[in-house]
């Protein structure tokens, strides 16, 4: 199905049947979508670092939570998010507060956390395999290269699953994120 | 939401984020899968009628078969199909049987239907009112405008939604069709 | 697929098997999710025609505009809504305030509508032909009884479509209602 | 939301509302056929390694090509598949043939691939941190312990996501799974 999505593009300018006074609801999910959801998790990531830099980890909390807030869906109730350094029996963050702690550490609840937000990310890039656009629910999944402020590179395998939420915005219900297996 | 579709393939034009060599799986409905479905359901209906006058009731009957097979779900299981002229309490035509009898009669079980489909239409025509993109399920509602061979019109208030099977075939898993009501 | 679900409920508590302590997020639509919108939906219209009786049409106009809100989809965008007695070219009530107009007329820019919630309904009954669970989405198409305070009766062929907003609260995104053919 | 799925079945038992003539097509994913499809998974683990032992690898890969065909969706195009043990650049296995190799080995086209199946387990269970039903689709997310002939366990962290096929049938389009980090 390589492709299809564009074709599906070019043919939609091609052939232009749907009359422009139709009122259309969309509640489906794009690759553009998906693009720009992984793009701001991305960003998200490297500003958090960059303003606890900057700022101390109290900015950076406060950035976090808003990061969480918009991005998550744990307004909609439980998310599915395996984090890459979480350590069993907390491996599961299905709660809000589990997912800040694991982003920013601190919290006694999560005593093993630090927080993978706050290791001076820099660079963020992802490389899909794989994308399921599957209505109102889109999965992606692929390699996230993360870089350090010292140009360490860390690889991480990453499945990203969204909802659009009743306004549109693209809300991340799966994250399943782990080291590679070195072989 | 008007002109969001359109927009939305502007900007995946704009900006294409996701590489080529992503495998995607796309199973949701797009405007155009839409406004297709539409016109293959209107050429199929003068399809019928056409192949009614030229070679009779049993070719008309097999075609006939033959999209109701390719273009409605019932394989799939029960589908909602009120067409307009059905009279209680034979209204609803859940089966196939109950739709190829509505479609071009004969059916001694269902002794009220004469054939909406070889009531020699030439012309249908569509538009519409609403268009809702759920996912893997969409709807749309508005006018359909059928002219006949001694150019009489019909008008009637349609409403359909589809599924996309597993194929990627569009197929009708409602339909609602009524006269309009004149007041 | 009759009896489908009956079974599943009843496998489902032969057969626990997910463990209790598992965070569950369910966003589909249920039977008894269907059932429960189509009372609701009879009850309000039951509602605004005694309050009208009772208060006025100022109050059954605040009572519609409740009911709008509560059912229907407007806030998440468009909804396709061809009410029993619309008259063409204004059919079709994508809008809120086309839909407020069909309920409780009033509104000079609807001139024909004269208010179909307070015509003294004193009772409605849902009889369903079929219905289809399509995940978040589902419709049911069948018959709607409806009876006024003389006791006479209006039989209507009903389509509507669901789906569960955010918060878990069906929400009517497709109505199609249309007088019987007789024949 | 915890309880809520066996809260509406308790609900449902005791209100039924839909008439029993009425047709209902269901395509929604139930937490039975998630709890099903997760034991048929490691059920079919389990056969794979004891059919190598007991009749060697041909008999094993046969099985294995039948449990793909059965329990995944390659057939509906791309499935994300992370396994547990691949080495990049081969990490993932978007086709058919991937997944094999993984499975059961002996393909020259993924020389790093020793058959994960054919490890002599013997026992495979489930726990479940999260499960989300989102209509057509739901994952799961939780911990799998996997212990073989000698009584050695692994525990893996794993994700699978389903879709129902449209002869209902369970279908794996999203599998990742990863060793557990050690902290």
């Amino acid at each position: 199905m390589r492709y299809q999505a564009l074709l599906t593009v070019l043919l939609a300018i091609a052939l232009p049947a749907i009359a422009s006074e139709t009122a259309v609801a969309d509640r489906s999910i794009t690759l553009k979508n998906v693009s720009d959801a992984q793009n701001a998790w991305c960003k998200a990531l490297i500003d958090i670092s960059a303003i606890n830099t900057k700022s101390g980890p109290a900015a950076a909390k406060k950035l976090a939570e808003q990061v969480i807030d918009s991005a998550y869906g744990y307004q909609l109730g439980t998310v599915a998010f395996k984090p890459t350094l979480t350590v069993n029996p907390q491996t599961f963050r299905t709660t809000r507060s589990g997912a800040l702690a694991y982003f920013v550490g601190g919290d006694p609840a999560f005593p093993k956390d630090k927080g993978f937000a706050l290791k001076d990310w820099t660079k963020c890039e992802t490389t899909d395999a794989a994308i399921l656009l599957l209505g109102n629910y889109a999965n992606s999944m692929g390699k996230v290269k993360l870089t350090d402020k010292n140009g360490k590179v860390t690889a991480v395998d990453k499945t990203w699953g969204w909802v659009k939420d009743d306004r549109g915005q693209m809300r991340i219900v799966l994250h399943h994120s782990s080291l590679e297996y070195p072989g």
